[in-house]
């Protein structure tokens, strides 16, 4: 069951703040993959932006320059095996939805399909960088549609009512750390 | 008491990869900072690139921009005052490290200072990209020296054998959530 209302757009970068390690959808012409990528962040409140490093090898990279688009999926625990699944291989042989049973919807934002069973997901624009995108793999998008699975994101605050449906970060070699505990600092 | 190890630099993304917050230290002929940032991740494991968000509007970033060093701190829960602290407030009017209790070591990587009670430190040496820094405040370095306390970094991994000792990952308004546990996905 995937649950998901929409996140304002000034406050999606709350969905990626945490450092959470994300999944990367993209369509182009009825093809699509995804892929799994740690290295993304907010880039800016408003408009909403954000950086993803998208290796130049993978067949994601074919399909987003090609579509301009990208859906970051932000994944929960249970999840966890079909994160490091997609991570493992390349859609250019496989088609990873049908092999790691990877459910998607459609929203009309964009091509780019979100991934059933992650808990938030942010609609993204490239805009276009060639320098950054040569050079680094660095990727620069515009946040054009926000939503969270209101479980564990709702009125801007993250909560975990289980185990399972903790954002993940990514360490290596298969290994992840589940987002802990919540706190305030400053007597908030 | 701060403890620090050297980390292969090739290693040193795995300091970064899951998302915690940093503190960015930086100074120059004499002035010094530091300012939280959240908005950091890796951009490529050899030679190591990080990416970082410096607001231009900050003292910070005439430091970096002046000296083109800085260093990317990692710091644990302990800590969480502090890194709150020291992003409320500009070090233009305020000597962060007196009014904070903030101390801090010298490498002879970098003119930037580690700061004590860190859990982790990249030394960086900014790559510049005039065009970045300038429309997305986003700021490409080297990474050309990195330590970890090997209480809480050691060959490679983390592990955190107190609350006080995790990393910890900033969400807003003074909220914070703590690197939680770790676990492996594919069977390993």
């Amino acid at each position: 069951m995937t649950m998901r209302q929409p996140v304002e757009l000034e406050k999606s970068y709350l969905l990626l703040n945490h450092g959470p390690v994300t999944l990367v959808s993209a369509a182009q012409g009825g093809r699509r993959n995804v892929m799994a990528a740690a290295w993304a962040m907010s880039l800016d409140f408003s408009p909403p932006k954000v950086a993803v490093v998208i290796d130049g090898r993978t067949w994601s990279r074919e399909l987003i320059e090609a579509s301009g688009e990208f859906v970051l999926n932000i994944p929960c625990r249970a999840m966890a095996e079909q994160v490091l699944a997609v991570g493992s291989c390349t859609g250019r042989e496989v088609d990873k939805f049908a092999n790691f049973a990877i459910g998607t919807s459609a929203e009309a934002v964009t091509q780019a399909p979100l991934i059933d069973g992650c808990v938030a997901w942010l609609a993204c624009r490239v805009i276009p960088e060639a320098h950054n995108q040569r050079r680094y793999d660095l990727f620069i998008a515009e946040v054009v549609g926000a939503w969270a699975d209101p479980r564990v994101f709702a009125e801007g605050r993250w909560r975990f009512p289980s185990d399972d449906l903790r954002t993940i970060h990514y360490l290596a070699g298969g290994n992840f750390l589940a987002s802990g505990d919540a706190f305030a600092a400053g007597g908030q």
